[in-house]
């Protein structure tokens, strides 16, 4: 009886903070949204909520605000979010890495897929930055009932993959990939670069904290990856 | 012989991200001052040094990005800076019970001034938004040699309430406030609205970390004021 070899581990990635610089316009894309709506949350509010699926998001950011909104009104807030966001897209950038991180995987053989709480149509100018290949998966917020921190992305990511949840690193920035991860029973690492505090990150259960994709590729093999040459 | 009392508190509150908030305007517009310079560094890295002089912070940001600046680069840089955050000013807004807390400080008897790191006229939006009587002391970049995280603006405040530093609190949004209260030897407290991670403001010195000012006024017994009726 020859021992059990468990399968290799493949990643499974947040978009926006995680590849993306995308945060700190999203951040104030949604406070643009929220005032115009009059409701009003300070910035570091907002920013502690992206991540989220949009939906839930609206309705958390309104209730930190003392207030209720409607069906029509939080579809109303994810509108003008876009809009807000579009004005300021030109800006955003690919994080330090990011590319070379995902060669990086191809080159040493690993699997890996993009899972991303926002709309295809919505992450589309993120996913352009990165530059992907066809037959990269990608998961968003189309593809499920539910998005973060639900683990349905996680999980559907897994299934393209063709890999049990159980050998999946999912990496993020921000506390909702970590509870999606922690959900969908994989290993949780995260990234400073969405702007979260280090400790704010290992309490929602980072298994490892790194700055940002540059030094997470300088240190695969400390999540098991075999790094050849 | 008649024990000797010590003086009633007085409070020196930073303004960026303390009273006002403004921190994530003033990170996308350094990303794109440094960006018009073609120095490339992740918003998140950029949010980190926000509370710095800006004379210190744009040597820091080169720095981190690998580069070095002269003189005249520096002084460019801030003028962009200038510039891209202008664009930006007609969003902020005053942080939730910012106005509140000053006018309970005043209506407890506690003295309390504005220690900021920018310039003036720079300042000058934020100060307006906050509505302040003209015999509050203020303390910018133009009024000492060196600002934050230097300890001449506490100093200087600490000077003009005619207080022993030992019995100022500074209250803060950055590590920068709290590295500069440490060497002032004034007790500092931290405020998250800056979007500093607790832990990380736990660990640059802070006494105590409240929320916001709404929250800090809501908390002021904590910190020995004698809170009357």
């Amino acid at each position: 009886m020859s021992p059990k070899t468990a399968a290799a581990p493949v990643f499974i990635f947040d978009l926006d903070g995680t590849l993306i610089d995308s945060v700190y316009q999203h951040t104030l894309a949604w406070s643009e949204a929220l005032q115009q709506e009059d409701i009003h949350l300070a910035n570091w509010r907002v920013h502690r909520f992206i991540g989220m699926s949009g939906g839930l998001l609206v309705h958390a950011l309104a209730r930190e605000a003392g207030r209720e909104v409607s069906r029509e009104q939080a579809e109303r807030l994810q509108d003008l979010h876009g809009q807000a966001y579009a004005k300021r897209v030109n800006e955003v950038r690919l994080l330090p890495g990011a590319r070379e991180l995902l060669d990086g995987l191809d080159r040493f053989q690993v699997g890996w897929a993009i899972a991303t709480s926002g709309k295809r149509d919505k992450a589309r100018p993120a996913l352009q930055m990165l530059d992907l290949s066809d037959d990269v998966p990608i998961i968003t917020r189309d593809d499920v009932e539910r998005a973060k921190p639900a683990p349905d992305l996680f999980l559907a990511a897994a299934e393209k993959l063709k890999v049990e949840l159980e050998h999946c690193i999912v990496i993020g920035d921000s506390v909702w990939d970590l509870l999606a991860a922690q959900r969908a029973r994989a290993l949780g690492v995260a990234l400073l670069c969405g702007g979260y505090g280090e400790e704010e990150l290992i309490k929602a259960g980072a298994y490892r904290v790194y700055r940002d994709p540059a030094d997470l590729l300088a240190h695969l093999d400390e999540l098991g990856v075999r790094v050849a040459n």
